[in-house]
């Protein structure tokens, strides 16, 4: 994951990512393909997700964000969450160390592409690399999907257009440190149920909290005296435990079952973490 | 999307796409691609759709339609909703003039066939392009997979059987224009809502109804003065609006927000078009 | 089908399968695409299902073992259906006839790499075709991916860690035939609503029950008396029927409709059938 001088390298044979808040019942992520294969005909295309709740960014960016840093250098990143589509919101593609993102400037890129390091951020306004009827309703087809095919060619982004300097980035909820407590949020219920928090093992080592050791969650109106477990199997079926998971952040979960449904708990609850009280494990 | 002289072109690599009503949760569509595979390994295999709705022909053959003209000449599309598989409806092979289709003689394969332009139809009959042990429930499996695997490998369609003359043409909803109305119908709804209709701008325009103007829409009882916007975000965020969709067509939606469930309307309902009252907009 | 003397042939382009529990919301399948085309660019990756039920080896293991057949000789199979990641349940290669099976030791491989015929079974325990970061709560990406992607690179399975003797085997019920009846179950349903059950046309053959016949269906506390028909379409629309279907076992279906749903039957729901009565068809 070193970042490249220069930008990030090609990739032979290209990869393109695609995500969206389309479903997977309608024409629309075909038609994209379409247009991808169409201009660049060796392009791998990858499905991220299209199961992204409508119109929600920050959902789109943290699951772009988790998923882009296994990917190979030179990857182009597509998100489609695009509430704004033919308003004033730009067009943009954001070049990183290690990847190219292409979609609205409405934040989706940007909390992956900031995690990676951002070299410059482009407007695209070059017709030459969009269709050549564009409608106004759908840019994932029209505008995204062809300039990304354009860039998986190898077409420079400084091409595309104008750099952009103010783009828009939006506020992700960092947890909050102090003393004996890391005050955080649910930034994501996955499929599972697990609730996926913005708290990190770091935060908990710096309030004197290791794996394998125990602690106090207080989240949905209850305090929860816990394990912090190193796999879901640590716990018994249906009990409660907390883990640092596949995201590599702090999850409550329910072994064998759906921690959402079990704390009736969703994305932004308050999540608050110190150590275990006398009564605890 | 000009037609070529003698029939669609050889693609390299070769795409086929899917599209079904099976669902993402059994092995039939992996089934079908290893098929495929099996027998065209360098075939780029792209699912269009396989939520369509069960036995749904209509809706599969306007998410087809939709797609296909975003595919490169040569692309061979594979569709499968057939509650008549296994009974005398015939498997066929449409020529047409960018495109392959393969699938079912019950009309899903031919609105997108015909709006391309027929050349040729040929019943799939030569035993040497199925599997050798033919099911007589899973043909997608057995037949059009193996027959669409070895169009793209570059045989002849005409090898595959004899001409067919008398295609199911399935009947699709015209517009009517009279005077200083237009009446359609809702034909899909899409994944956001979006109450997607069977009527043009040409349509508007014929009754002088113009994008950024105002229209009135008579759907599910209903008497709304609305502009025909060009963009979702020129209406406030809950607010019904209209605009020429990325489909082509005018669609009744909500900023933000589901149409469908607004309005209480699917598909089938009648919408009756005229320039709003004098309490319009 | 035929297996190769001396383990499964290598497959140019290497074509590797998913099989998981994960759903389509997530990023998690990416990442397993991700890592997987990091280490073998050439890979073709082709889902099987994400849909299985979530810690439901069982199904994961029967929609394998439907889809497998129909692939390459050397297609590399990977399986995540995995409640016990991250304890002491092995992570195993299973090198069979035709085919690599790549999963957690815990049975949903092995239905399908039974059928087939098992060579070797290899603990995953060789680091260097692991990701450098193990978590301890998604093999799928951290262990498994990269595993499958060097043994589509061409590595040995036997140079992934010890050979294993005493693999989890997981109990599937067989059906019993005595004297004139069967007796079975339902064993998977399908997104049709189709009753799949364990019994296959030999079985029926040996107790005279023939296809065009008729039979009596003892199913949820019904007795029904069917025929066994050839197409879904023999029936009138929303008349139960069985025949043998696509995975070559007989299905309890209702044309046009869901006999899940009719009849109010599942996975796990006993079937016994024998000729039919007096009252019969």
């Amino acid at each position: 994951m070193v970042g490249l001088i220069g930008g990030a390298k090609r990739l032979r044979p290209p990869i393109v990512t695609l995500l969206t808040d389309f479903g997977l019942k309608d024409p629309y992520v075909a038609e994209m393909k379409a247009v991808i294969l169409s201009i660049c005909p060796e392009a791998r295309i990858v499905d991220v997700s299209h199961m992204v709740k409508k119109f929600d960014v920050r959902m789109g960016a943290f699951i772009l964000a988790q998923a882009a840093p296994y990917f190979p250098a030179g990857t182009v990143h597509v998100a489609v969450v695009d509430p704004g589509v033919g308003t004033e919101r730009r067009p943009i593609i954001v070049e990183a160390k290690r990847s190219f993102y292409v979609g609205p400037d409405n934040g989706v890129l940007m909390l992956s592409a900031k995690r990676e390091g951002i070299l410059h951020i482009y407007e695209i306004k070059n017709r030459k690399y969009m269709l050549q009827k564009i409608s106004r309703t759908f840019h994932g087809r029209d505008v995204f999907s062809p300039s990304a095919a354009h860039l998986a060619l190898g077409v420079p982004p400084s091409l595309f257009g104008p750099e952009v300097s103010d783009p828009v980035v939006p506020e992700f909820a960092e947890p909050r440190v102090s003393g004996r407590k890391v005050l955080g949020e649910v930034v994501h219920v996955d499929d599972f149920g697990n609730l996926v928090t913005n708290i990190s093992l770091e935060n908990l080592l710096e309030v004197g909290i290791e794996e394998g050791g125990s602690l106090r969650v207080e989240i949905g109106g209850r305090k929860l005296d816990l394990r912090l477990c190193t796999a879901y199997g640590e716990a018994a079926p249906g009990e409660v435990l907390t883990l640092i998971g596949g995201t590599g952040f702090l999850e409550v979960s329910v072994n064998m079952g759906n921690a959402s449904q079990t704390l009736g708990c969703g994305v932004g609850e308050p999540v608050r973490i110190t150590h275990p009280g006398k009564a605890g494990l």
